[in-house]
């Protein structure tokens, strides 16, 4: 670049809205751009709500999930299955659990998986605080919702056993053919586990 | 959705992220979470750069661009050739010749493209002011930088009409195959217009 297009303050906006997923330096620019021309109905809704989020949102000292209180909506929720624990990876599966429906219970954020290429061991992830909250007697089952991963599979038998003294049901997500999905797409571990898997018709 | 996953202020800084050009609604949940994950590094500054952005940005009455500052960095450069005046649909296509450093000149946005099909009619552009500009002795030269687009074109006849009593020179950027473009992939027209001006190797 021969020189700054715009002043310092527009190319540190762009510099930062870079850095989101999903966006590009290129897309970035065409991103601050489109905030510039909507100054009014973008620009300055999405510049409050970040200074909103900013001041109050918070981890939940429960679950591990972000919210504007603490506990969370989802812990705070008296309506969810006191008896199941559903142990996720990040707060995005938990987002993503939600939106499904298909659970009403409360849940545990790992705040990662075991990886030994990554250097993540045990004491990294959430583990003490979700043997504490299994060891509730009102807890009867952990559901293991962990990415069907090496990474995920080797974490969801690493707390399997970090939880097998309290005598609990452990289950995890069911391996199959994506609703929606063609054969011909997938590969052959999950065909072999669908076969595997096969329910009556 | 069953419920809201989280509280109404991250659903809202979701909603906005996802009217970002290059974020849907799920690239702007992941975008969000990586804010809130990155709170201080990024999620902060950020919202400081979008206020920033709000209270400082104006439009360049001159050119058109935007800026900080009004004339623009690029109308208040003294080194520019007075002699050029480029003239452009948006203010990402000035940004992009900038980058290019292409050319060292001034600019005007026409803020868009004449179109019967979107009713854009030449009263929408910025093109009194062009002609204004024109109109100045400096002035020498009007590199029709639009895009080879139907409109652009017709945008492109109906400014050197409306500045042909001004005997400037007027020009427009070459056609032909992009740097680096493999012939196999270009449409005819593209082919047709490199081979039309072809030059001595």
């Amino acid at each position: 670049m021969r020189q700054a297009v715009a002043g310092p303050e527009i190319e540190r906006l762009i510099q930062l809205l870079a850095r989101l997923p999903g966006l590009g330096p290129r897309s970035a620019r065409r991103a601050a751009l489109t905030l510039i021309k909507k100054r009014d109905t973008l620009l300055g809704p999405l510049s409050e709500a970040m200074r909103v989020a900013v001041e109050r949102i918070v981890v939940c000292g429960n679950c591990g999930n972000v919210d504007t209180c603490d506990p969370c909506t989802v812990c705070a929720d008296a309506n969810r299955d006191p008896a199941t624990l559903v142990v996720v990876e990040d707060v995005s599966d938990l987002w993503a659990l939600e939106r499904s429906g298909a659970v009403s219970a409360r849940y545990h954020v790992l705040g990662g998986v075991l990886s030994a290429l990554d250097g993540v061991r045990p004491e990294h992830l959430n583990l003490q605080s979700l043997v504490e909250r299994a060891s509730d007697p009102a807890v009867k089952e952990i559901i293991l919702a962990l990415n069907a991963t090496v990474d995920g599979q080797t974490t969801a038998h690493y707390v399997t056993q970090s939880l097998s003294h309290l005598g609990l049901t452990t289950t995890r997500l069911a391996h199959g053919v994506p609703v929606g999905g063609e054969l011909d797409y997938l590969d052959e571990g999950t065909l072999s586990a669908a076969i595997r898997s096969r329910t009556a018709f």
